[in-house]
C-alpha cells in the first residue's frame, strides 16, 4: 500500500548545472535541434570490484516523463540576467520527446558499455544530462556494491541500516531500493518502505536501553510493546550477560505468549560473541532465536564471519553500503555519440570514447555463464543476447515498469549467470569485451570528421 | 532571489528507521516522556584530517521546526499493521517542542566535542534521530573536506561541479551549500542557487563542441551566445591547438564588444598544459584571459599544481569534494546522555561515551590561535569560549539564523584561528581536548547507574 506511486518528491527542472541551461539558449537560438545521441557508460572498474550492476533506469524514466519548468522556476531563472525572454519562452513549453533504449536494471555490465541511450532533439537531450548521471551513478553505484554483499552471505538475511550516514535523504531512499533490487531483504527506512514497497524490518537502539534502569527491564517492555517482532539489542553494556537476561526473560514472556525472535549484536569481535551468545541461548533452551549482527560491516568483514562459520542469521549493513564507502563514486559519463546523423567522439587525454549507437550482445557458455560480450554498432548482428533495448519513444515509456520485487528477481537469475570468478570478492582476470569492426571504423570516421573548424 | 523560503522540499515524517517508532510506541504506551538530552558528536578524525568543520544545523532546526506527520503517512503506517490507534493518535498530534543547543556552522571541532543537544521529552528527542544525523553527517562530512581545499587554494577561484556524481538530489544540494559555507566561490547546481542563493558558475561542455563541425564555430557561437561569461573548454581534441584557435578568435569577438573571459582545462597533465597555453595566451595578447582547471582534483593535487606555481586561476572541483571520496562518512552518533535527571552512557567495546550535558570551552593564544579545548558539563567555568549555545527553545528558533554568506565569513574567521599545523594537509600532532574531572565523576556515576536489571 505505497503512499503514492513510487516517485521520489521531483526537485524540478532546477536541479540541473548551470551550463545546460546556457548552451540551451546558444542551441536553441541558432536552431540546433536535429537529433542528438548521448549514451551513459561507465569506464574502468573501481579496484577489487569484478562487474558494475545497472541501477536506476526507473527514476530516470520518472524524471524523464515529468521534466518541465514551472513558472516560478523561469522567473528567477529570468532574474539571473543570462537568459533572453524568448529562450525562457521555449523553456515553458520544454517537454522531453525522445526516445530511450536501456539495459534492464539488474544486468551486470563492464567498462565502456553504455546502460542507457537519449535519442532526442539535442536540447533536450543535453538538459537532462546532469539529472540522469546523478540517479543512474548512484544506484548503479550502490547495486554494484550491495550484489558483492549478497554473493558473499547466501542464505543470510540482509538489511539495509544505512540512512543516517547516507548523503542526504534522496541517497538514504534510493540506496534502500538499490539494496533491495540486488538481494537485500529489508531496509529501515520506513520512507522507502512506503515508497517502493520494499519490506520494512528494525529492532531497537541503544537509547532504549540507557532509558531504562536496566536491560531485563528494557528488554520485557520492548518484547510486550511489540511481540510481533521481538528483536533484543544486547551489546549496551555486557553482552554475554545480556544473552543470560534474555534466557530468564524468556520463560516470563513464553506465559504471555511472547517469544523473543532474535538478538542483536553491533559492536565488538561479532564472531566471538555469537559463538558465545548462541551457547547461551540454546543452553537456555531459546534455540529457535536468531543471532543478528551489526557494526561497520562490508563484504569482506560478513565473507569472513560467513567462512569461519560464526553462527549469524542476519546482516544489518549501513553506511558501507549506503556510501559505496571503498568506491563511493563511479568513473562514469553521459556523452554525446552522434549529431544530425553524424558519428562523434571527443579524444582528450585518457578519456576517448566510442561514437555511434551501441548495442552490447552477450554470450553464454553451456553452463549458462555470460563468457564475453561484444560491443557493436546498432543493427550489426552479433552473437547472443541483445542487452539494450527501447523503453521510451516520444517521451513515454513504451511498457509499464516491472515492479520493484520483478526487477529483484531478474537480478537475482543475472547474477547466477556471472562465471564463480566474478562473483568473488577478489579481483578476477577480466570479462571480455570485444569492439567490432565497424565500431573502431566510425571511430576512424568520427575523427576524421572534427577538428576542421 | 530565491524561489522560496530556503527549505529543502521536505521528506516529511517517515524518513526515520523503523526503530524509532516502535520504540516510541513503547515509550508513549508507558508514558516515558520524561526529558532525554541527546548529543551529536563524532569520534575519531578520518585519516589524515585535523579538524572537523560543524554544519547542517540550519536544515536541522528546518527539520525540527516543520516535523509533523500527515494524515496520508499515518493511514500508511496504520496498515503496517504494527502500530495500535492510540499511538497514531499520538503521533498526529506530536511536534517537537523541545530544546537545542548548537555550536555555530562554520566552527571547527574534535572528537568527541558534540555539536548539538536535543534536550527534549523521550519520544520527540529519539524521533528525529535518523534524520538529525543525516543531515549534520554529510553536511560536517562535506564541509570538512571543501574546507581542506581551500585552505590548499588560497587566493583562486573555487567551484563545486559536483551534482552529478553526487548521491543524489539533497546531496548535490547539500553539498553545494556546505562547499560555498567552507570557502569555495560558486556551484554549477541551478537549483542551490535557487534555494540558497549561492553564486552560480558555469563554462561549457565537451557535447557543445562535438555538436559542432569544428573548434572554432563552436568557440565563437558559444561566445556570441552568451556574452557575459565566456569560458571556453578546450581539450575536446588537441589543448594547445585550441589555445590556439581561441587566440585567432579574439580579434573577430572582440570587434564585437566581446572578451574571452577564459579558458577551461579538463584532462591531461593539468599543469603542463596550463603553462604551455598560458604561453600561447599571452603571446595572443590575451594575458587577461584566465585559466581555470577541472577533472578529479581533490586537496592534493590542487596543492601541488598551486606549489609548483601552475598558472591555473581557479578549480572546478565535483566527485571528490561531493562524496568526500577519502572518507565518505564520518564515525558520528547521536546519543543518550541523560533521561529524567540521570546520566546514561553505553559502554559497547570501543563505543563507550561521555554522559551528561556537556560544553566545549576553547581557549587561544596570543597569536589568536586555538590552542586547547576542555570538554566540560554544563555550568562548570570553562577558560576561554564556550562554543555550545542555545538556538531554540520550545521547538522554535530563538533568533532568525544567520545568511549563509554571514556564516561562510564567520568560518573563514574560524578557520584562520587553526593553528598552521592544523590548517595543512598533512596529519598533524593531535589537538589537545582535555575531559573535566567532573564529567569523568559524572561517567563513574553513570556506569554505577546500569546494569542493575
Amino acid at each position: 500500500m505505497p503512499l503514492a506511486p513510487p516517485r521520489l518528491a521531483a526537485p524540478g527542472a532546477l536541479l540541473t548545472d548551470l551550463y545546460q541551461l546556457t548552451m540551451l539558449q546558444g542551441y536553441v537560438e541558432r536552431d540546433m535541434r536535429d537529433t542528438a545521441v548521448f549514451e551513459f557508460f561507465a569506464r574502468r572498474l573501481p579496484a577489487r570490484r569484478n562487474f558494475y550492476l545497472a541501477a536506476g533506469l526507473e527514476q530516470a524514466l520518472d524524471y524523464l516523463e515529468t521534466l518541465r519548468f514551472e513558472q516560478a522556476e523561469l522567473d528567477w531563472l529570468s532574474g539571473l540576467g543570462l537568459f533572453r525572454p524568448a529562450f525562457l519562452d521555449y523553456l515553458a513549453g520544454l517537454r522531453f520527446t525522445g526516445e530511450v533504449q536501456a539495459m534492464a536494471e539488474g544486468t551486470p555490465f563492464f567498462a565502456d558499455e553504455p546502460i542507457l541511450r537519449v535519442v532526442a532533439p539535442l536540447p533536450e537531450a543535453q538538459l537532462v544530462e546532469s539529472r540522469l548521471i546523478n540517479l543512474l551513478h548512484f544506484q548503479t553505484l550502490i547495486a554494484s556494491k550491495a550484489a558483492r554483499v549478497a554473493l558473499a552471505a547466501p542464505g543470510k538475511r540482509l538489511v539495509d541500516f544505512g540512512l543516517r550516514r547516507a548523503h542526504g535523504a534522496e541517497a538514504g531512499l534510493l540506496a534502500a531500493r538499490a539494496g533491495y533490487l540486488a538481494g537485500f531483504h529489508a531496509t529501515a527506512t520506513v520512507l522507502a518502505g512506503a515508497q517502493f514497497g520494499i519490506p520494512l524490518a528494525g529492532t531497537m537502539a541503544h537509547s532504549f536501553v540507557l532509558a531504562h534502569a536496566g536491560e531485563t527491564e528494557a528488554f520485557e517492555h520492548f518484547a510486550r510493546s511489540l511481540p510481533e517482532s521481538v528483536v533484543l539489542l544486547i551489546d549496551t553494556y555486557d553482552t554475554e550477560a545480556a544473552a543470560r537476561k534474555v534466557v530468564e526473560l524468556a520463560p516470563r514472556l513464553a506465559a504471555a505468549g511472547i517469544r523473543v525472535q532474535g538478538v542483536r549484536l553491533d559492536s565488538g569481535d561479532l564472531g566471538a560473541h555469537a559463538r558465545r551468545v548462541r551457547a547461551i541461548l540454546d543452553g537456555g533452551g531459546l534455540n529457535g532465536t536468531t543471532v543478528f549482527a551489526s557494526g561497520n560491516l562490508d563484504e569482506y568483514s560478513i565473507r569472513k564471519l560467513v567462512g569461519e562459520g560464526a553462527p549469524i542469521d542476519g546482516f544489518g549493513v549501513g553506511t558501507r553500503l549506503d556510501t559505496s564507502s571503498d568506491a563511493p563514486a563511479l568513473d562514469c559519463a553521459y556523452k554525446l555519440q552522434e549529431y544530425a546523423g553524424q558519428p562523434r567522439r571527443k579524444r582528450s587525454e585518457g578519456k576517448a570514447t566510442w561514437p555511434g549507437r551501441k548495442q552490447v550482445w552477450r554470450r553464454y557458455d553451456a553452463a549458462g555463464h555470460c563468457c564475453g560480450d561484444s560491443l557493436m554498432l546498432e543493427g550489426e548482428a552479433g552473437e547472443g543476447e541483445a542487452l539494450i533495448r527501447p523503453v521510451m519513444r516520444d517521451g513515454r515509456r513504451l511498457a509499464p515498469s516491472p515492479s520493484l520485487d520483478a526487477v529483484r528477481e531478474y537480478t537475482r537469475r543475472q547474477l547466477d549467470t556471472l562465471p564463480p570468478a566474478l562473483r568473488g570478492l577478489e579481483p578476477a582476470p577480466g570479462y571480455p569485451v570485444t569492439v567490432s569492426e565497424a565500431l573502431r571504423a566510425l571511430a576512424a570516421t568520427a575523427d576524421r570528421l572534427v577538428g576542421r573548424g
